[in-house]
């Protein structure tokens, strides 16, 4: 797997080209990109679960999933959301100018936005935009990832050739962050693309499975957008199938490293972001109250303070779990670990070398480990501490 | 109401006392106080639903709602949270201390804690405090106020007069928050004295009511404490009861308009603050679902910076409410206002002049209306403002 870095070039499976532009929306840097297929692809995608859904999650939402998509079309800087009926008819449009442009019908457009919520589209500059793409193509998927970034600092692609029974598939995924990050999906973009052959059933069933273990596990600020949108695009063209189960097997897995790789990237780019947090669970009872404990720890204003300042307030932890999805039975035989040095032990606190532990806060990653010792189930969260920069460009963006 | 002011004095009922002392768990200010009663009183309380309550909490619901309750005793400092069996140890010999200090019995003490969670009570010097406060006796609430603060800026307390049909009561209130506070309840600690003369179930009937209504329709930071508790003692001396109902009706009303200026206070004081938030309501029509939605709000960090930078970024708000608690047919009729001024009208925006509007966020109360036009429920919920001084309390404090 390579990740993406400033020299590498992300590569694009078989039969798809990708570009972008600065259509004017945002001052300097490419606010428009398309990604297309050669030929028909089948495409699946999971959104939002936030009841005022943008007018592209709407949209994506009637057409997929889809068989015959063949391009995928993202704009950042305006998120065409809380945009009322004129802001359904705008994406209309663009679908309809894209379309003719590129030479296709309507439902054979994916369109995705991110950006400010509440202001209609600049729609003159957007057109002008699609037909400038149209003039250009390029087979990796560096400046598409530029072109969706908004508060991000890094733009984020990655890549991987996996060795199936009958030949190689390549899968590319593509994303940002970097605010509105609790995904249930956050914004958050995110895009997997692949050569071998897939249903539309069956993609739409791994990327949802795929999105409960990586996207949804994430969170910079524990706001749910609007316009969260993650899509799986097969073409084909590599000619492999996944009709071997083991095929199979090599397939998801690399789809969920590669999707867990970005989200991880994601909450280590969040806004105002200097530690990425991860908090193994283990020994819970039940997946969802699970899954509510550990992103509770990693949505905590309290705890992620805390790791900003370096300072191993375990107490703030404590009661996040008996704020989130943990029983006071379950509180009783708590073991946590925090940087592998044990905290807790049965619900009981071991006493602690305040400065030692301190030190092992200067790292850049910090692990904090559960364990309920009630059960089978485990679960991984990811999020990003809050430094006063998270204030600085919150305050400032629109 | 008379808010209480440097320079006024907090009284307390008929038959109430009150003092406090440094006992050396902080460094000078006070951290040990207590509020006694000359004769038996009725307490009734409402607690966390943190499932990891402090060990003061369990007590207190273990003993409570009582009528032989003679002496409220609070430290601050140290919340004795995640101090496993130690600190049920430590909470029961505090009070007992405490019963045999003053000659009652330990089932006549009501205690609660709030501070730093995980490190154990330092006894030795609580224990002093406690001898040192039974020399002394004030008749009104200021030193306790004081006594209780953590990063409180301003001791928390107010009292009222009311006239009922045989005479007059007194209610007087104090409380604390600043940080930990999305109560359900937060360590938000709240207590309301009175005289007049209450049974032990009509006291849990009204203090119930009256948190949900008050302390748990405010957020600071959406943290639930292992420790917040809220109080109504009611110790008869006025010689008054409620059995007429114009009579209960009046002290309702003052108990509940004291509650909701404690909670208020709270919530303008929670940590960085500089900026009131209040959320009004209505047109919902399921109160849980629209307590989820204003509280949603009030807890948004990124509407808690835009504010914070006065930013009218209204996109926010419509996010949020479709995060949490309003279904999209009920976004589609939302009409919001912010600071009077009409914004979304039938889920539709309306053209902001956004540089007037901008001058509207200076303000120090923003105040954001909500009509979802599906209903008759409505509800009110305060929070503040995010801002860097937030994060330079929680990266320090310990």
């Amino acid at each position: 797997m390579e990740p993406a870095q400033a020299m590498i070039k992300t590569k694009l499976p078989k039969g798809f080209t990708s570009n972008s532009v600065n259509c004017g929306v945002r001052k300097y840097r490419p606010d428009l990109g398309i990604i297309s297929s050669e030929v028909d692809m089948v495409v699946a995608g999971v959104f939002t679960k936030n009841e005022g859904r943008a007018a592209p999650v709407k949209y994506c939402q009637s057409i997929l999933p889809s068989d015959r998509i063949r391009h995928i079309i993202t704009n950042s800087g305006q998120a065409n959301s809380a945009t009322g009926n004129r802001g359904i008819e705008d994406n209309l449009e663009l679908v309809q100018h894209t379309a003719s442009t590129y030479g296709c019908l309507p439902e054979q457009v994916v369109i995705s936005s991110t950006g400010v919520i509440g202001v209609p589209l600049e729609m003159k500059k957007l057109k002008r935009g699609i037909n400038e793409l149209h003039d250009r193509k390029s087979k990796s998927a560096n400046s598409f990832a530029l072109a969706i970034m908004t508060t991000d600092l890094i733009p984020k692609s990655v890549y991987k050739d996996i060795e199936l029974s009958e030949g190689k598939v390549r899968l590319t995924g593509v994303c940002k962050g970097s605010g509105m990050i609790h995904p249930n999906m956050a914004t958050m973009l995110g895009y997997v693309f692949t050569d071998i052959t897939l249903t539309p059933e069956s993609a739409q069933r791994y990327v949802r499975d795929i999105a409960d273990k990586s996207f949804n596990m994430i969170s910079v600020d524990g706001e749910t957008s609007t316009n969260d949108s993650f899509f799986l695009a097969a073409n084909g063209q590599s000619g492999l199938t996944l009709n071997d189960p083991e095929d199979e097997r090599i397939f998801l897995e690399a789809f969920e490293e590669i999707s867990i790789f970005m989200a991880k990237s994601i909450a280590a780019d969040g806004e105002g972001a200097t530690k990425l947090i991860e908090v193994q669970l283990k020994g819970h009872n039940d997946l969802e109250r699970a899954r509510e404990a550990a992103r509770g720890i990693t949505n905590s204003p309290l705890i992620k303070t805390a790791i900003h300042g370096e300072d191993p307030n375990w107490g703030r932890i404590y009661s996040r779990l008996g704020q989130f999805g943990v029983p006071e039975e379950m509180m009783n035989r708590l073991n946590l670990s925090i940087q592998g040095v044990p905290i807790v032990k049965s619900g009981q606190p071991i006493p602690l070398d305040y400065y030692k532990m301190k030190t092992r806060f200067t790292e850049d990653v910090i692990k904090i480990e559960l364990d309920f010792c009630s059960g089978d189930i485990q679960t991984v969260a990811w999020g990003c501490d809050l430094s006063k920069k998270y204030i600085d460009i919150n305050t400032e963006y629109n």
